[in-house]
């Protein structure tokens, strides 16, 4: 396991790339506390990040971190269920949670002379929530019908829980993190409280507020809310089943007659973005956006313009992740054109650009456009916290963060002709087909 | 979880089937005791199976089974490393271990009046292993070197190996027995004696004594010896993660220079044996004889004989396993003729199986056939031992291996068909090709 490296520090105020402020400091019971300064409008966002999401669950009990997600809305030592988010509307907030592979977060935005109550609100939900046999009969319920909208109505869902599950042989990032149906069946009162347990303390928290404060008064605030509860001395270590060396290519072929429109997904292997190490993970980030980013990329070139193949292609890679994540390719057909004849054109475009190299002239356009979109998000106090939190429940740091944008105009042609060939490789990947039903035994 | 049914007997004899005789009973400490009869040569055939495999490994730590079952050939309170192979090899025995998913067993064969010694020496290291730091490194690398050989240099395990994940999105039979080599190279002695003192236990394990010996003189010893073995009261219960709804066709590429004969092979998820209902399992039994057993099976009179397609076919499934288990096919094509129309032309076969039905003849010869070799399995102890190991470790009771014979007679050409169209769903299954090395991205 890689260490925070700003777990070290107290009030470290770090040199932010041009106006981003950020200034971080640890209490004594290991909560991580980040404030990214903002003062143009008088409004908070408050979000508490805990370093355990669906991939930290127990064999057996996909779902529970999200599931637990919802209970935390329920009551506590001082709230009624849903008192909490009734709380924030009443004072003219919003609030919301999310679940992930690496993290769960918390968020309320809110006028930020009312944030003493949503810091002692959330921190109270820390240790304290009550749970009645009731609310777990009622969320259960919720979580299963959540999993139907999203997953069981949605072919698209149903096919990427399915090539999740065959790109992974080993890691939890195969499990999807709703959960498998059958599983969520029997999570119960027992294996939510378990996760709270082990997973809800401080010294596994970051807590992210961005917006009209500055750091004495978030540290005020922290101090007088957060830093009563004491640290978790048996928090189990954070640990992950890595994956297996991967030498076969698999293919997925899903069929569903609610499909309209069938397609090709290819996901590889990738390196993730790693603490001080950020450099390859840059490299694809920019050769996803030259194969797949838009109408002037390589894909959509030569098989939406040229060739009238394809009628939407993309390339997708997020390396912000705790461990190796996916680089994907996607390609849906124009009328006419098969699957196979689909993926056959796309892997010739690959091959070729594996052959031909970057465009320098596309290579300075993406630049540009990566830092445009940086220029733009510094305007996005939400976003802000949200990369912070992000980055910092998957191992990376605050230099890591405002190191980015600078590793990115670093990146060379030989930088991303060099990262796709480490990572276009067929025996690391799953070659996906969505279709519709056809008749087959 | 499913429970032994004889757990509740004591000295219960079970009328076996013709000449089999088996008497079972429990210890107070939970060691349940069979005892197969069989007096025609004075020897006898002590095992002792733990109702823990592979697929009962936490995760991460794949591999420790088998790593503590060659651990366990090392130094105890009273016997030195190596001492207890070298023991039996002097008193003209000869002794042996092996691991599965769902089990671990130790086996000695031996003149039945040397009986005694065995007893005393297989007791002592259920519970008194002593193991050095030395003992991990030196055995790690045994173990490393046994997957090198088996695994490794073998492109047709490592072809299964990828199958087998592919094959399972959530349960544990998706991870090698040898264990995944990153993994192997992690276990430690910790992980090694958590394993041991988890799991290597009087209420987990099943003796069965097989030969020249009377109930009587297998209670006598095992009251001596594994009677004062305490039970273990924090056994976990044997918790298996459960596969989600399989609805996607995987398939899986595997290219090797040395495969020197590439071949499909497809697996469909299958149902296992279950206590006092195997008609399913009979059934895909008899399936698997009827399309891949031999001369005179279906795939061999079409794809080898009639058509000369292939130079190999095959259809396995074997039932005895604590979780869903597969049903799988090979075709290895003959000369000329790609994997493509091998696989094209196993599914016309299967598709035509599916419409025409069973060969009463056919099935009526199968039949025979298996009664015949029920009847010459009689005459091996040791596979009578095996065969009740096995099937008391997968939560199968004595009767029903007793009654396994019958129900297999009992099995319809309609039980056949019904069992067909029930596994043969390509959503639950994986294709794999094995081929050479070619040029590809």
């Amino acid at each position: 396991m890689r260490l925070f490296a700003f777990l070290l520090a107290t009030i470290l105020p770090v040199a932010a790339t041009a106006d981003e402020r950020v200034t971080d400091f640890t209490l004594d019971n290991g909560l991580d506390v980040v404030v990214i300064e903002d003062h143009r409008a008088p409004v908070a966002v408050h979000m508490l990040w805990y370093r355990s999401g669906s991939a930290d669950e127990p064999l057996g009990q996909s779902g529970v971190a999200h599931f637990l997600e919802h209970l935390l809305f329920k009551a506590t030592d001082t709230l009624e269920a849903g008192e909490f988010s009734a709380t924030v509307a009443r004072n003219g907030g919003e609030d919301n949670a999310f679940t992930s592979y690496d993290y769960t977060a918390y968020y309320q935005r809110i006028a930020a002379d009312r944030l003493d109550l949503i810091v002692q609100m959330e921190a109270d939900r820390m240790r304290n929530i009550h749970l009645t046999e009731e609310d777990i009969t009622t969320e259960r319920q919720v979580i299963l019908e959540e999993r139907a909208q999203r997953t069981d109505n949605n072919p698209r869902s149903l096919f990427g829980e399915q090539m999740n599950a065959a790109q992974y042989l080993n890691h939890r990032y195969g499990v999807p993190i709703i959960g498998w149906r059958n599983e969520m069946e029997t999570l119960d009162r027992e294996d939510a409280l378990s996760f709270y347990k082990s997973h809800y303390a401080p010294n596994n928290a970051i807590l992210v507020v961005a917006g009209d404060v500055t750091p004495d008064e978030v540290r005020a605030l922290a101090e007088k809310h957060y830093a009563p509860i004491p640290a978790e001395p048996t928090l189990p270590p954070r640990f992950r089943a890595e994956e297996p060396v991967q030498n076969a290519e698999r293919r997925v072929i899903y069929r569903d007659p609610r499909v309209a429109q069938p397609y090709v997904n290819r996901s590889y292997l990738a390196p993730e973005r790693d603490a001080g190490a950020q450099e390859k993970a840059a490299a694809l980030t920019v050769l996803a956006e030259i194969l797949g980013g838009g109408q002037t990329s390589v894909f959509s070139e030569k098989l939406q313009f040229d060739t009238q193949t394809a009628v939407y292609t993309g390339a997708f890679y997020s390396g912000t992740s705790l461990d190796r994540t996916t680089f994907d390719v996607v390609v849906v057909p124009a009328e006419g054109i098969t699957l196979e004849a689909a993926e056959a054109a796309m892997d010739k475009v690959l091959a070729d650009f594996l052959t031909e190299g970057v465009n320098p002239e596309q290579l300075d356009r993406i630049k540009m456009q990566l830092r445009a979109a940086e220029i733009y998000a510094r305007d996005d106090v939400e976003a802000a916290a949200n990369r912070y939190g992000r980055a910092l429940t998957s191992s990376l740091t605050i230099a890591d963060v405002q190191a980015w944008p600078e590793v990115l105009q670093a990146v060379t042609a030989a930088d991303v002709m060099a990262a796709a060939r480490e990572v276009l490789n067929r025996r690391q990947s799953v070659t996906g087909w969505l279709m519709s039903e056809e008749a087959t035994q």
